[in-house]
Order: structure tokens, then sequence, then C-alpha cells
């Protein structure tokens, strides 16, 4: 099926602000409250959001198989399970309802008032009910940084990292979209020469600049994703900042992995920025440095470019951005992910995500923590404020953003922003 | 509110087997698929199933508050965050619907057509729609005996573990019920003295007795449960099968846990038994080892005396009971798990389900994996068939059971039984 929503000369009758994350080629999904406190699916075009819904019951779906709900849910979850081909016929369509030839709703005022929102009269909703989810660790450059912390510069990748996209799980119910704040976790921790754990705050709260990417039903038990096949079930994907105390992480880690230092919160951003429309951005994978397995031996161009940067933002200061990276240097692709992922038989469903693990470049100002950046608090990073951070401070803001840029088009997801409060007091009860 | 349901002079005009896991005083909660395609929820006396949708639709529920569709779901998870007064009324209306003097059902029969099922004419299904699935690993036999077998004999335990109820996430899409089939899972293996791994079927599929508990909505994102609330969150409980690959664990656990060796199965009794209906057969805490930190002290009792066993039967042979253990053995408790999952503001939803841990006793008998009880396959376990077993062959179904037992009430599980099929073929396609 063409992808006609990709087309990079289209405009729209929509204004679409010059460095908008999201002219009318991108078309990403979302679910907002309206102003009418209902809940819907919907899209963005430039700083307007368009209820699907309300679409949808006008007619403008005519001729696509959907259900009637199908947008007036609280979950992508039906949609996303319809298929790539329902997908692309919806993005389509909306490409041409706002193409800005097209005088259908653009000329039907009654109409437009109930499908268009300004930005400020909704609320961004989590896009999807996560079933499970899965966080990786492949990018071959943050994974050689922890191991050159903590274990041993010579030997700083475990034997297993070049031949395994190794990923663990993590808690589904505390992933929050941008906006929510998150409180700084407690838990138990041992002082360096202690040999008994203390409780209390967590002193090195962190962040991970990561990307996560949501699946269709994929297969059933037992039966596994060929490498190639893969993207078949990738619906899209979004920022993710897998928050990380860490501090806490190195008492529990062993022998299970991370626990309590990552479940407490993680935060995405809320537009889901389909695989179709990231289609231009496609990269070249990194040259293997072993052999890989037949099961994730991949074709040409998994790899996306996608410019990430990490900004932090102290109370009542402005922001300082620390850190610019891109979804390109992963060495694991997401395809590779999921054909290593269901090998086994491991279902994968409508809703699933999976985070890629910290996204680290090359170079010290491309790092995607700060354990990374202010390598693990020996080289504190400087703030336009004058202060300096080695992890984040209560009340500081943590903003996440990624776009990619081609030949004049620009595809982006917009942010996902984070304030850090103090840790959580219960409420006192007379 | 009283538990009249639990009262142990009570008899059901339903027919009960002096042995059966399911008398009047169990009363779990179950979803299963009836003769006429639906799904519905559902209770069991002895081996008769009762539709509890069609009850509520007759009136018999009157005056609890309940709506109208609350049992017409294809999963608990509704009724569950109803909470515990509601399932106790439900659980007391139900015991006085089937007591001997209770003539209102006993006497319609058309009520009683639409209402019972012989167990051939249903289907058990997945009681709940899991959101999220930890694992603990709280037998300190069990962590013993690996640490003896992989670590060092002199300090079995890592310095964490008497501190820390340990646990993980793990994956809630590949938790089936009895019945359905397991195929042997394929991945990357380290094979003796090699430096590369290769691929194919899992050598070493292993079982791990656990039990599983199911949570109600909990807490919000921030807020703790505190060590002796917790009760008050944990719906019920089944048995669990964590199936393990442990040539494949060996091989990818290194540094954040195991992922494959444990997500392509495990398996659940399908009857969930409540927490108040395990309240006659609460057993003491095991004495801490080490001072425990505030907020993981508990009041007395937590623990439970649920005796458990594990057979394994080969393709047309007897089964042989391999081991048998207690759940009353576990060093940290239900309680404890909670409080510490949810220390750090994790929150737990209706329908989480969490693991225990294979539970193993203090004696060689009484291991909970075939990895202990075989101890990784120096000692063979003898069958009835003469054969012997290290580990799980193909076409080996294992069969998991438990019950309490006090003062002539028998409260039982019922069983998780599952049979391991080779490795998963594709269908061939023209």
């Amino acid at each position: 099926m063409p992808l006609s929503a990709n087309n990079p000369d289209r405009k729209s009758w929509l204004h679409v602000d010059k460095n908008s994350d999201f002219p009318i080629q991108n078309i990403p999904f979302g679910v907002f409250l309206t102003r009418d406190d209902i809940i819907t699916i919907g899209t963005r075009i430039g700083d307007t959001a368009i209820d699907l819904g309300a679409l949808h019951q006008l007619g403008y779906f005519e001729g696509i198989p959907l259900t009637d709900d199908i947008f007036l849910q609280d979950t992508l979850n039906d949609f996303i399970a319809d298929g790539r081909k329902t997908w692309r016929l919806v993005r389509n369509r909306i490409a041409e309802i706002f193409d800005a030839d097209n005088t259908s709703l653009k000329d039907n005022v009654k109409n437009k008032e109930v499908v268009l929102f300004r930005l400020d009269e909704i609320e961004m909703q989590l896009p999807v009910q996560i079933g499970d989810y899965t966080d990786f660790y492949s990018s071959i450059e943050h994974a050689t940084n922890v191991g050159t912390m903590f274990r041993d510069p010579d030997n700083a990748l475990l034997p297993n990292w070049l031949h395994i996209p190794v990923g663990y799980h993590g808690r589904s119910s505390s992933i929050i979209p941008s906006g929510i704040p998150v409180h700084r976790p407690q838990g138990q921790t041992l002082p360096a020469g202690a040999t008994e754990p203390v409780f209390g705050p967590s002193k090195l709260v962190d962040f991970e600049l990561e990307m996560a990417f949501i699946t269709t039903d994929a297969n059933d038990l037992g039966e596994p994703i060929p490498v190639n096949e893969a993207e078949e079930y990738i619906f899209g994907l979004v920022l993710f900042n897998d928050w990380s105390a860490r501090d806490i992480q190195k008492w529990e880690y062993i022998p299970l992995g991370p626990f309590l230092a990552k479940n407490f919160a993680s935060s995405i951003s809320p537009w889901i920025v389909t695989l179709d429309a990231l289609q231009p951005f496609k990269a070249d994978n990194p040259k293997p440095l072993k052999k890989q397995l037949p099961y994730l031996q991949q074709s040409a161009k998994k790899n996306y470019d996608i410019n990430l940067e990490v900004a932090i933002q102290p109370e009542k200061a402005k922001e300082t951005v620390v850190t610019r990276s891109n979804f390109k240097h992963m060495y694991w692709s997401m395809s590779q992910q999921l054909a290593h992922h269901t090998i086994n038989g491991c279902p994968v469903n409508s809703g699933d995500m999976m985070g890629s693990g910290t996204i680290s470049g090359p170079t010290p100002d491309s790092y995607g923590s700060m354990l990374e950046l202010s390598w693990r608090g020996e080289k504190p990073v400087k703030m336009q404020d004058g202060t300096e951070r080695k992890f984040i401070n209560d009340n500081d803001t943590v903003i996440m953003r990624g776009y990619c840029e081609k030949d004049g088009t620009r595809i982006g997801f917009g942010e996902v922003k984070t304030k850090l409060l103090p840790v959580f007091e219960p409420k006192k009860t007379k």
C-alpha cells in the first residue's frame, strides 16, 4: 500500500510552524481528554489536536473497515490490533482530509468545532494499556561506559553482550505520560564500607534517555518472529525516560536484575509516532563486531536516524541541555530485539512496550544518563543558572526531545517532561 | 465482617467427596467457558461448577452492591477491584445458597439447570488479565541450594538476601492456565568450555514449584503499602509453575536477570482460592536471621500452611511424585513482598500476580525444582516406570497440587497440569 501520508510535498490547511514536530507528514496517534471531559483517540497537526472519534462519527473514514467505537476508547490497543493495513488506510485518509486542497472539513465550520482542539484544551493520557513492558540494553556505548565504571575497563562488555540483545522485564503499572510528576523513591542502600543496608531516600536519582516501541498482536505462544518480519509488528515509537535510582540498584540487582531502582516510574511522550512515518529516516545497521547467530542476522537499514536531547530545568530557572544523542547509535535494532524476545515462543501483544535501553552516543557530550555524563559524580555537569548536577535534584524537571529531519521534512516526538518531587509524605489522618 | 463462609460445620446440598479440595468452605473464583460457549465467572463446590453470572441474573445476590455485569466478564479484574468487603459478602452469600438447609436453589430445577455445570462441560480460562507479574526468590532453602551449587557453599546466600525480599519482573503474556501445553524453548546457550554460544533447544527444562498471589487495586504512584496492611490487598492464591530453561538462563542472566529462560511460559491453577478461605491455616513467621528494616517488620502469623507436591507423568505411564514441600517454609511472607514492592511507590493494581519463587523445604525430598532434586543432574530422580529424570523430557506432564488441612476441613487448589511438547515447528506454507 502506498504511504501517501508520507508525501513530503503535501501542505495542510491547518497552520504548522516551520520547526513543528507535527507537520501533516507525521500524523501520530494519542489519547486525550477533551474540554468536554470525554476521552478520545486523536492525532495532531501543528498545534491542533484532532478528535478521530468525532471525525469517524461524522463519516470521514467511510470505506475503511473500522468498528463504530474504534476511536471512542481510552486506549489505542484495539486500533493497533487492527493491523498495519488499517493504520495505513487511516493515516492516508487523515492526510487527505487535512490536505490544503481538500475543503470537505476545512469549509465546514460546524464539523470543525467538534473535531479540532487547541492543545491547551486537552489533556494527554497514556496512549495504550501496556500489557508487558520490556527494557533492552542495546547501546554499546552505554554498556561499555557502565562496564568501565563498575567492572573492568579492559573487559567492559560482558561475554554475552555481543551475542544477545540483552533485555529484562520491567513494570507496566508505573509507566506514566509526560507531565505527571514523580516522587524521589525511598529504599535500601548499602553505604560505602558498610555491611548492613540503611533505609532512606535515594541520593542518586537519574534519567535514562531511551526510545520505546509499541507492538501489535504478533505471535502465538511458542511461535518465534523472524528478524526480517519484525517491523511488521511495530506500530510506532515514543520517547522514554527510564527513571533510575542508582544507589538502590547497586544493592538490589545481584542476581536477578534491577527492580525497585527502576519500577517507581518511567515517563513517555504521549504521541506515538508511527514506524510508517519514520520510513524516510532509516539508517544503516552498525557492523556486527562478532558474528551473530542466524536468527539475529538482519537485512540492511533497520536503524533510524532520530536526534535526541535531554534538558534539565531547575525550579524557577532556565533549562540546560545536558546531552545530545541519536537513536541511530543502537548496536541492536528493534527488529533484533523482537526476534530475540520471541525466539523462545514468548507471545507479544497489542500495546506491549519495549524500551531501547539508554541511548549513549560515542562522545562524552552524547551520553544518555547522568551516571555517564558526570562519570558517577566525578565530573559535575554545569547548569546555565550556575549550579551543578551530578544526578537529579528535587524539583528539577527533566525534558527529553526527539526529531528526524531530512530534505526539509521534520518528524518529531514532542517531548517527555517530568518533574522530580521530594519523597512522598503520607497524608496525615486525624 | 464475619467470615461465615468459613464455618467448618456447614455442609452443602451439592455432593462433595471426602477428599475434595473444594468443600463449601473453599468457594474459590475462576472464569470458564460453558457448554453454551459463553464465558462467565464462577465458583466450584465439589465437582460442580457454578455460574455466578447466571446466579446474579436470577437475583440470588440481591442486596449486595454489584453491577449487573460484574460476573458476565472474561476476567475477575473488576470484581477483584470491588474490594474485600464485596468479596466477603459474595462468598458468604454463596455459602448460604448452597447450605444443606437452604432450598431456594436446591429445589428449583429450572434455575439449577442454568447455574450448575459438570466439570467436563466447562473449560477453565485464565482467571485474571494480569497487568504486571512479579516473581520473588523468597525461600531460603532454594536460595541456599542455588548459591551452594553455583557459587560458594560457605557463602551461599548473597549479601542482600537476608535484607531484601529479592524479586524481579516477569512476563504476563505467557502465563497460561492448567491444561495448555508448552513447547520446549529454543535459544542461545554456552556449551561447557566454549567461548561462543550455540543455538538450539534447551536441554535443561525445569519446573519451579511456586504459589502466586493476586492483588486488588492497592496504592497510587508514590505511595507505599505498610507491611501489616498488605493482606488487605491480596485477593487470593493459585499454584504456579514457573517453567525455566536452566542452560538459557546461565548464559543470559548476567547482569539484568532471567529473561528468555523464564518468559516462554508459566502455568497456573485456574481456581483462585481466596486469602479469606485460607485464614484457618495461618502459620508462624520464620525467625529473622538478621534484623529487618522497620518497613519489613511484620506482626505474627503471616505465613500459610499449605501442603504442596509435584508429580511427573511420562507419556503413557503413571505419574511419580518427585517432591513434597510446604508454603509455610517461605522466609519472606507475601506481606513483606508487597511492602517491599511498594516502598518506592510502585503502583499495584487489580489482577497483578506475584510469585513466591521456588518453594523448597529443608530436606532433599522437599526441594522445589529438578535443578535441586537432581542436584544439577548429578543425582537422577527415579520414576515409577523405571526411567530416570535429571530435568523434564519432551512429552512429560508436570502436575502440581496443593491443599491445607486442619480439624477435618480441607481447602485445596486443585492442580496445575502442563505437558511439555517438543520444540515448535512452524507450519509449512505452500
